[in-house]
């Protein structure tokens, strides 16, 4: 069986690089105490970001490792694309079972790992590899203007909302998953392909920097991470159902609502911006084939944090029992 | 009960600033998608390290959690130190019960790594919460000279081997507290100290550039680290047993030397360096007040990757039942 060094030196080699040249700013790679990484260019700051994936919290002993390999970098990457940082460099850290060292499990973990990797542009530049329960702790670094960083806390007042791409999808994928719900095979593809492989926004938020004034990504759910946004803005929003996504055939109106509003794991990028900048991204949805849907307002005329859904009639609808979105320590 | 953002919050007010000031290069700290950091001083490279450490494989449930917060950041310290590079900043991600997020136990962890943090002058600037078996992730991050950074590969023919301070004495402390050995109250008290408060040899690695040719620390047990130092150089290694720190007053021979070259958890630098350099390193470890032992020399006239270990009559000593150093997926 191989040994810890061997592991990592397979595993490294395997996921590690984007291309069989290394990258122009990498001084050196894994294999020693530290990777050394070269000063960005000119005026470019690092946007950092750290993630933790457990097996039985974010994932099963059941799921497909390829997918989770790929959705352990995507997650760390889509938290970059909501800086609108370029995604550059990453580590990674697991924890396994002697069995997964030696079996296939592990091997099929970093082809997915390394196909995000690639498809992404980044390299794998350093890891840790420790026997115990499933765990995958991915740090990434991007490369962004400092004064074009998309930060929570940069909405204004008369700002639109949007979001991008399919909101609550992955959610409806876990309901599926767990049998909470049927759905018809072709949705039923469509919600465990966003809750398994999600895309991270990349080229979205690099397009959004200088366009938007503030930027998330949703994982924790479209309410409770709007939340973040206002809550750091200072400001109030205002959400309209009709503007939402709409229920896809088949699914039941409460269970996409929930999915929509309150589950987590989509990384879509929640974002604001000034009304001026509509017909810009209009262009950019189209530039990108991803929808972006404008879901609402911000202003300055109400308690700060507070968030309101309309109905059709601009009736407030209750949020309380879809509010919540996903917290581990809830 | 408090919530995941609000247990971040609380961590990372608490854990989080070497100072009251935040770091002049930090451009944004904790509580967005990512952290910001601004360009390293000119010329300067950044080093990027990342360690793991699992319940159960690198402490147990019944450690003290303060030194278990002081050694998750400082083996990470203690990378950039190998390397020469001054510690800036860590990113902390941790999975904890419910029962240890509600509890004092986090508390205390995190009084010992900002201790840490406090001490080396690092800025936590980003992490992560999430509910799982006990298990925490920091990478670190440092700035070093690129051209000096030490490397393992470095070494060259006829290069002094040295070791900092008091290697064993970690692993005799394991020892004891595995109840393996019995040590007199003293012995006892300093080996505990070693096993569960090491100092990250920061200073020595930062003195080191310009005088070693190469570096790392031992982690996994002298003889074999010294082994990834004669692999990545391509040298052999011959080390005299008369050189090595002596057996402490009422340990067993045996013991010491198992735990001296093959115990791990020391983090002491092991380093090479030339014959030159040696009454600049006598006058190091006195304005460190840090033992520096010259324990043998690297030489190209033998298989690369071999060590031998002489005794005081130039005998070869068996290494066989001590080289197996602590390799987690042995």
């Amino acid at each position: 069986m191989a040994g810890e060094f061997a592991l990592i030196e397979r595993l490294l080699n395997q996921a590690g690089v984007a291309s069989a040249m290394p990258a122009p700013g990498l001084l050196l790679g894994p294999g020693d105490d530290c990777a050394l990484i070269a000063p960005p260019e000119n005026g470019t700051a690092w946007a950092i970001t750290t993630d933790m994936l457990v097996e039985g919290t974010h994932f099963l002993a059941t799921d497909d490792p390829e997918n989770l390999g790929w959705k352990t970098l995507a997650v760390n990457l889509s938290d970059l694309a909501a800086m609108g940082a370029k995604p550059r460099y990453v580590t990674l850290a697991v924890a396994l079972s002697a069995d997964d060292a030696s079996s296939g499990w592990v091997d099929q973990f970093f082809r997915g790992f390394s196909t995000c990797a690639q498809q992404f542009g980044v390299d794998l530049i350093g890891g840790d590899t420790t026997r115990g329960p499933r765990t995958f702790c991915v740090t990434a670094i991007g490369s962004v203007q400092p004064g074009q960083a998309l930060r929570r806390s940069g909405a204004q007042d008369q700002d639109d909302i949007w979001i991008s791409g399919n909101p609550g999808l992955a959610a409806l994928g876990l309901a599926y998953k767990l049998g909470t719900t049927t759905l018809a095979p072709t949705l039923a593809a469509l919600a465990s392909k966003a809750l398994h492989r999600p895309l991270p926004r990349v080229a979205l938020g690099l397009a959004l920097t200088g366009l938007a004034h503030s930027c998330l990504d949703v994982s924790d759910g479209l309410l409770q991470d709007l939340g973040h946004i206002t809550t750091a803005s200072g400001l109030a929003a205002t959400l309209h159902q009709a503007a939402l996504p709409a229920t896809p055939t088949g699914v039941n109106d409460a269970l996409w609502q929930h999915c929509l509003l309150g589950g987590g794991d989509d990384y879509e990028l929640l974002f604001t911006a000034p009304a001026a900048a509509r017909e810009a991204l209009t262009a950019l949805s189209s530039q990108l084939d991803l929808p972006l849907h404008r879901i609402g307002q911000m202003h300055a005329d109400g308690t700060a944090g507070r968030i309101n859904l309309l109905d059709a009639q601009q009736q407030p609808i209750d949020l309380a029992s879809i509010r919540q979105g996903y917290d581990h320590f809830a």
